[in-house]
């Protein structure tokens, strides 16, 4: 496997989805867990482009629900990893809606999501490629993304 | 309602998913019907991002699936208006799978998706932007959507 | 195996749905992916019918959204097999709604699914039963499904 | 509201289906929950059919589950009134798999499932049309379903 | 595997859902076959909990549907085993709405669900540990369970 | 309303689910996305039981996937309000893992969900009874909590 170091933006993702009927709650807003799992996806295929190995979940952090995402509402979600651990990488989510009538867009939440690479047989961590921040806004997300860490391991 | 004419990339759309269980058949392949509901999807974004109306399907056509896409795939789909009529607006949508180990991305299928804009209480058609090809490539698709549509009005 | 050809009918399929509220679109209309899942379950056993192989979808062509399916319609899906290939077979496949308060059935679509028959274990493409048209219907279909197939062999 | 009296042949319902990997437990058998929702939809139908009503389920009786349901297997739903009382109609409904390989069908289990007639607005119960057992079938039919009855009333 | 009999309370199961969309008929109640569905999940964790092996769902009785559940219900489920055979188990289950404004509890519906456990290779029946009815509540089950069995038997 | 502080205990919220394939991802573990709307679901039940309100999520930490759940095992959600705020709860959730062979249960990941009390017909926040931590279990999940909360609000 190739461990040579990875930017940022080569594990970057973008997802597509209307709030439809089964992705409502009583209210006709998007439940948070539908919304958790779209983001999980595309935070998994972030992670598994920087290692090409599978990968799990291991944590979830700071999910903000700012505004409510309504029934028809275009939801777009971007992920990229920031930082990585020897075996862990941490992927930052962005969730936006696009309303269908205006095309404005308004930022929804933000979210962060751990993954480790596990070799498919013995599912045992493996190696990660480290990340090679490059643009400021890289470099950005990576202290920010150090700091969550710190925060992960002292949590446990 | 605004009606001056778009350009085809205005529309664009681009959606991720990996084939989990659920989406898979008896031979650990997605299955048709579940891809197509992607493809739908997707589709009714772009023609959303045309016309800024409430969108419904009005048909599907040259579906080929031209390669499996296995349990695990990352699949990702791309969605562009090709050409419009008064109300409607035929979408071309791209579909390729991303083996997660090599990262190798295949195209395995591509198909036309009509919708009409309607109003969202009449439920009438509603006249659409004019779309206004600018590439070579916007181009090459909007005279072959325009023979595509000749066909299905004389299959009609 | 037995490849003795078969009449269309022995292909038979009916199934019947209820449009429940997590098949509706934001419109409170059954979206079009979901109508093409059923459909292609339902084209997928007449081709099993016919060959007895495990099949998949390698096509969907033509199909015309002719009028809106409501939450609350029943929805009756009929398929068969119209015309064969060496590996392949065509499926037709027509949908009508059915009023509940009235009984009142329309027709909706119709669509055509090609199916491969494939060995269970290599996956490659096996020998089909040959069609055998018995009735005027039978025939027309037989025809018309011929015409499509060099329509699609053209477009590949 | 028409309340002619309807023979069960009136009401009846075929509904097909293709056992899924999400139909399925981890025995890679159909899982009770699911084959009853199908039967329960199908079931719906056909008593909606007969009273041409809005109708709810309020009963669900004597589902014996003799063979299990492997995945792949293709699902025949047959149900049909049995009987009426004022408000509630007994559907009985028939449960088949077809192996997809040799075509061999075998019954799998049938349940009863009773449902009233309800107002669109109040929901309060409705009238529904007598039953007309007609073939000696029908009549076998309809005294089972008067026994059945008894029991479930005895048993509130 | 260990034999000894166990007392029902040692198999009790809780389980909470909330009723949400997808969960929905066009009257915007819970539909009866999706309530079976997590009534079969909780028995079946019961039954699990009895004999500590894999449970295949045989039989699904007397479900009496007494009050609608709405859109927004939060649904208590409990499920206990009443009486075993030599390889079965009938579980009663328990299922109540709580409406999320005042907190006040109804009782919906019970039903009987029976299981048999299964070698989890050659999937044949296998013995299960006898129940040992202690308070006087399950004592009354215990009975009531038997003479549920002699009527299964009998209408087999 | 009664806004009356309440008790964590009187919040008590107990879900039990079994991992079938649908919850699966392609490593035949349950995936994080469904995890976490199960999570959702139980915390969204505990948040309205201390207020008696419509409630949304707002927020989501720390979620720390400790032990892969495997396909067929059983889930055990607690969720139960640790700490209020004006218009705010959060809301702790641990989820267990039972061995359905052994029964052996396994902690795998505790999170924390925020909730906020909305009026049903404006949407805006509302107030939510006090909470009144009693054992000594309480106030230490009280005193966590209000960490957590700082922390929020600062990262906000």
């Amino acid at each position: 496997m190739d461990l040579k170091s990875k930017s940022p933006s080569e594990s970057d993702v973008e997802a597509t989805h209307i709030v439809q009927p089964p992705d409502t709650n009583v209210h006709s807003t998007a439940f948070g867990g539908r919304i958790t799992q779209w983001m999980d996806i595309a935070a998994g295929v972030a992670a598994n482009r920087h290692c090409r190995r599978p990968c799990v979940t291991v944590a979830i952090d700071q999910l903000h629900f700012a505004k409510p995402i309504q029934l028809g509402d275009i939801v777009i979600i971007k992920a990229r990893v920031n930082n990585t651990g020897r075996t862990s990488m941490e992927v930052g989510v962005k969730v936006c809606k696009e309303d269908p009538t205006t095309g404005i867009r308004e930022h929804c939440l933000t979210g962060y999501f751990t993954f480790v690479a596990i070799h498919s047989m013995t599912r045992k961590p493996m190696e990660v490629p480290a990340i090679n921040p490059v643009t400021e806004e890289d470099k950005r997300r990576f202290e920010e993304a150090k700091q969550r860490r710190a925060v992960r391991l002292a949590n446990k």
